[in-house]
C-alpha cells in the first residue's frame, strides 16, 4: 500500500467562488478534513467550505490550546504551540501511512503567514505534503479598494500589526504601496505608526475582504471601533502609468 | 438596453487548474473575450485559457506598439502607450454600450502591477466594470521553492527589477522575506545587488512558476544564462516558528 498524500488546500479569503478550480476539487472529493479552529468555534476555514463536504467525509478538527494569558515571549508559549502541531501530525501521519489523503484546509494562500506551514515543515521529509497556493487576502482587500495595489516600479512592503510602533514608522514611510496585516488588538498602534509617518489620509482598511459583509472605510474614518484580526490596511503605489 | 461590464479576470501564474472557480466560469461563458499580446505572439494570457473558450466566442486581441528602441523616460513612450490604452478602451467602451459583456484575460492578479490596471482607470466612472482577483506569480513561485515564505512577524518587501541598482541594496538589505519580479535584462543588476546586500545563499530564482516548464535553481547557482521577464526571485523570512 502507498502512502497517502496531505494536501495543503489554500482557500483563498473566504468567498467559495475565489477558490482554485484546483482546491474546489480537492475540497469536494475529499475523503478526510482536517482544520485548525479555536475550541468551541467552528473554524474559519471550515466555514469557508460549508456545503461542499461529501457527506461521508470525515472530519479532523485541530483545536488550538489556549494561550491568550501567555506572553509571546514566554518559552512556554513555544512549548505549548510545538506540542499542538507535533500532536496534529502524528494524526496527519498515521492517516498517510493507512493510504489515506488528507487535505488541510487553509484560509488565504498556505506558505504566506499561514498556519499550515507548522504542519508543512513537520511533515516534509518524511510524508508525502502537497502545497495549493491560493489568492492572498491582500488581494481580495486590494480589489475591495476598486484600485491598483502597485504601478510601474512601485515596492510594495508587507507589514504584520504586531511588529513594534518604531519599525512600523519607519517601513511605512519607506515605502510606494503598503499592506498592514494582523491588526486587531494592534490597531491602535498600527494608525498611529501611520500617522506618524505621514500616510494616514493614503491608508484604506478593509474588513471581511471578499466575504458577505466586505466594508472599506479610510483609515482617517475608522474612529475607535475594534477591527477584527483578518482586518487589512491598504495604501497605494504611485508609480509610472501612462 | 443596459450597458455590459467589462470583467477583469484575473488568470492567476499559468496553470489553469489554479484559475479561480470564478475566472474558469467566466472564461468558458464569455461572448467577447479581449487580451493584451505582442505583436506576432499569441500573448501569454491567451495561452493559459486555450480549449477553454465557447466556440463562438469573439476574440479582441490589443496588440502592444512597439517600443523597444524608446527610452521609458522618453516622452515619447507614454504618449505611444497612452494613446495605445485609449483605443483599446474605446472598442472596450462600445461594446458595453451595445450591451455586450466582455472579459479582458488579465496574468497574475490585475491590480498587482498588472497591464488591465491602465484601462480599468479609463473605464471606471463611465463603463460598468469589475476585477476578480487571482493567485500572484509570486505565491506560485514560493509555493514552488517547497518552502514557506513568511512566518511570524516576517516583513515582506517586493521589488521589480528595473529600480536603480543602490535601491535593490537597500532594501534587500533591509527586509526578512523578498520577492524580486520583472527581472529579465535585469537579472545581473538584480544579483550583484543581492550579493553585495549579503544574501545572495538566501535566494532562490524560480523561472514559469505553475507552468509546465517551472524550474527552481539557488540564484548562486544559476550561472549567467538570461532569464525570462516572468522569472521571480524569492527570499524566505526565517521569522518566529514554535
Amino acid at each position: 500500500m502507498s502512502a497517502g498524500t496531505i494536501y495543503g488546500v489554500g482557500l483563498g479569503p473566504g468567498d467559495p467562488e475565489l477558490m482554485s478550480v484546483r482546491a474546489d476539487r480537492l475540497v469536494r472529493n475529499a475523503r478526510h478534513v482536517a482544520f485548525f479552529r479555536k475550541a468551541g468555534r467552528p473554524g474559519q476555514a471550515r466555514s469557508i467550505v460549508t456545503g461542499m463536504l461529501a457527506p461521508d467525509a470525515q472530519e479532523w478538527p485541530m483545536e488550538y490550546p489556549v494561550t491568550t494569558e501567555i506572553p509571546l515571549t514566554d518559552p512556554r508559549y513555544n512549548a505549548i504551540l510545538s506540542e499542538f502541531y507535533e500532536t496534529s501530525v502524528e494524526n496527519l501521519r498515521r492517516l498517510s501511512a493507512e493510504g489515506e489523503d488528507v487535505i488541510v484546509l487553509c484560509e488565504g494562500d498556505p506558505f504566506f503567514y499561514g498556519s499550515f506551514m507548522h504542519l508543512y515543515e513537520r511533515l516534509k521529509g518524511n510524508t508525502p505534503v502537497e502545497v495549493v497556493p491560493a489568492i492572498t487576502g491582500m488581494s481580495a482587500a486590494w480589489t475591495a479598494t476598486g484600485r491598483p495595489v502597485t504601478w510601474g516600479d512601485d515596492v510594495l512592503t508587507v507589514l504584520m500589526g504586531t511588529l513594534p510602533e518604531d519599525d512600523l514608522r519607519r517601513r511605512v514611510a519607506d515605502t510606494d504601496a503598503l499592506v498592514v496585516m494582523k491588526i486587531g488588538r494592534n490597531f491602535d498602534k498600527v494608525r498611529r505608526a501611520i500617522a506618524d509617518a505621514g500616510r494616514l489620509e493614503e491608508a484604506s482598511l478593509v474588513e471581511f475582504a471578499a466575504m458577505k459583509n466586505q466594508r472599506m472605510t479610510p483609515l482617517a474614518e475608522a474612529g475607535d471601533r475594534v477591527t477584527p484580526y483578518f482586518s487589512i490596511i491598504v495604501i497605494h503605489g504611485q508609480g509610472r502609468r501612462p
